[in-house]
């Protein structure tokens, strides 16, 4: 079900459990940033639906529907048998786990919800430690994104301007976002500096999603061609490089992120420019021992090839015109387009965490405070 | 006029002149590359007309279509009073000038026409040097792009990848183009290879137009997105990388070419890749001491923040869908749109030249051979 909502987007939580109603409320995403609607998923199918086909992305926002939509689950079973309630939190845990089967975070998510059930000695008391459980991770994951903020933020001067790429903004978390939140925590602490965020092609998640939340957030940015900022680093217009990460080696501090993040890692380096990455502590990888072992999933070629968008609305329709994909290339043509690149640990200045700011090489040697931390 | 036309694209030159008819026949580049359409200026007015709405495009057919244009001009002119022929004569040559008023490519071709129409001693002889001296331009152009394909044709080996950025191909041209002849020349030769065509955004100009070419000719090739040429490079998948120039600095050996480029030879450095750059003679500046002192122009917004293309045909329709524009970014963000990035001499392994490949900081001390073959 979706609901057109009226007030200030910012004001909103990408993912919200409304206990009362018992529905998971999502920023529908996959109407960014043309239009704000609410998909309020009435019971845990619909919230494992919205898992999958992408109404909510990001790896701390699945994490945190995940949980919610166990609760959610757990809630709607009515008797007091906990036998039989058990076996329906499984299929509950089944549903939600298949709707994003290579995702690592909701099923990280839903065990710590299940962990904490096991203290309830009847149905109501597990579902009351469900709910509390779900809120906690989600909690937890606005806390971590704030601190990050908290950190990052000293990074960021007065009259900076800053780069961004791709969208690790609070769309992708409950709140604040990894890469965004040193923006926001700088706004907050009275900070003015300009954004430039790379478009991110194909997906261009910087000119729908960074973008529409800077707007939102009322902070100043462009956005700018993937190719030009290399040209803006020559000139001297980039002081500082912000990204997110998908996966990050504990081992080598490799850093594995969307497509082209590694190009503009290289370009800060000749340039002398800071390159900081800032990351959820569940992206860390302890055991993986190489970066170039990191498989890199290649997506649909259709991405490369055109580009979505909405065309110009009609005089007397809607005021958003309609959503559709337009072939730009040629018709003859195939593309590649591998989703992410990994970055070596050489060209990073640091990592910024929940917990503080560490050179890429020295998370292994801190790895006891950051695995405490979770 | 246009006209819809049968047969093989890649057996018509980008601009001829019909004396016959006296018509400039342009391959309709706005419509490329989902309709293969021949542009057939009716007068010189239409001439003018289709380099100011970019039906054609490129330095060196730009220049052509003057040069034709203005021989065409000439010979629309009845009677045989030289006076009066030659005010008619100046009366062309500013039309077809003013139609891309910051470009010098049309006045250099079309001084070369009007120094040759001086031996004539009568209006007859005068239409016949310029059609001639038209001719000879073009035909130029044509020679000293196969010169560069001949001597670009020995860096490609069997089996190699090759990266190109925008469209510095044969449509940009009469034929061959520049950075696309070497490609060309080495599939004459029996060669095979394949090739990654930047993406190039904003104007997608690798997408559509240079895929559009490899694909006319038959040459392996994919498109990717700007973003991904590094992640490519850094597994070992780019072997070789070839581009266009703009301007190119005769004292310096800097070359300012399409935006994105820059990236693309910081990239190829760091990799240790050959960076060539292939250039028309027509884009040396001898003057001109520091590439930091071109002009960098700035291009609409919109270019970046939404992209062109066909909509899906739809069924029983015709088989190309109708060309539009989509909004693709935020609606409440604005752009920054560099057209150009300016590549210093170290990054750059050779010019490829119509008389020899040189090191970019060897043009200087070969000013007087390069200046020679103008």
């Amino acid at each position: 079900m979706q609901v057109k909502v009226k007030g200030c987007a910012r004001d909103f939580r990408t993912v919200t459990y409304d206990v009362e109603r018992n529905t998971v409320d999502l920023i529908e995403q996959r109407l960014l940033p043309h239009q704000f609607e609410i998909y309020s998923a009435k019971d845990y199918v619909d919230t494992a639906r919205a898992i999958r086909d992408m109404v909510v992305r990001g790896a701390g926002a699945i994490g945190a529907t995940a949980a919610y939509g166990l609760a959610q689950g757990a809630r709607a079973f009515s008797g007091n048998r906990l036998d039989r309630f058990q076996r329906h939190v499984s299929e509950v845990y089944e549903t939600l786990k298949s709707a994003r089967p290579t995702a690592v975070d909701p099923v990280n998510a839903m065990n710590l919800v299940r962990e904490a059930m096991r203290a309830g000695e009847s149905v109501a008391e597990q579902q009351a430690l469900a709910a509390a459980a779900a809120e906690e991770f989600a909690e937890e994951d606005v806390r971590h994104c704030a601190a990050i903020g908290r950190f990052g933020a000293k990074l960021i001067r007065e009259g900076m301007t800053v780069l961004t790429h791709c969208n690790a903004g609070w769309l992708a978390f409950v709140d604040f976002g990894s890469a965004t939140a040193p923006l926001y925590a700088a706004q907050q602490r009275g900070k003015s500096f300009h954004v430039l965020c790379d478009e991110t092609r194909p997906r261009s998640q910087g000119a729908t999603l960074t973008a529409w939340e800077l707007a939102q957030q009322g902070i100043s940015h462009q956005i700018i061609p993937d190719n030009a900022a290399g040209h803006f680093m020559q000139r001297g217009k980039i002081d500082l490089v912000i990204v997110g990460s998908d996966r990050t080696l504990g081992r080598t501090g490799e850093v594995a992120n969307k497509i082209g993040t590694y190009t503009k890692a290289v370009l800060a380096h000749r340039h002398r420019i800071p390159f900081y990455v800032a990351i959820p502590l569940s992206t860390i990888d302890w055991g993986l021992r190489s970066g170039m072992d990191i498989p890199i999933e290649h997506r649909d070629e259709a991405e490369v090839l055109g580009a979505w968008g909405v065309l110009p609305p009609r005089p007397g329709r809607s005021s958003v015109g309609k959503r559709v994909y337009v072939r730009v290339a040629n018709a003859t043509s195939g593309a590649v387009n591998p989703g992410f690149d990994v970055t070596p640990a050489e060209l990073i200045t640091g990592i910024i965490t929940p917990v503080g700011i560490f050179k890429p090489r020295e998370l292994w040697s801190n790895r006891k405070q950051l695995q405490a931390a979770r």
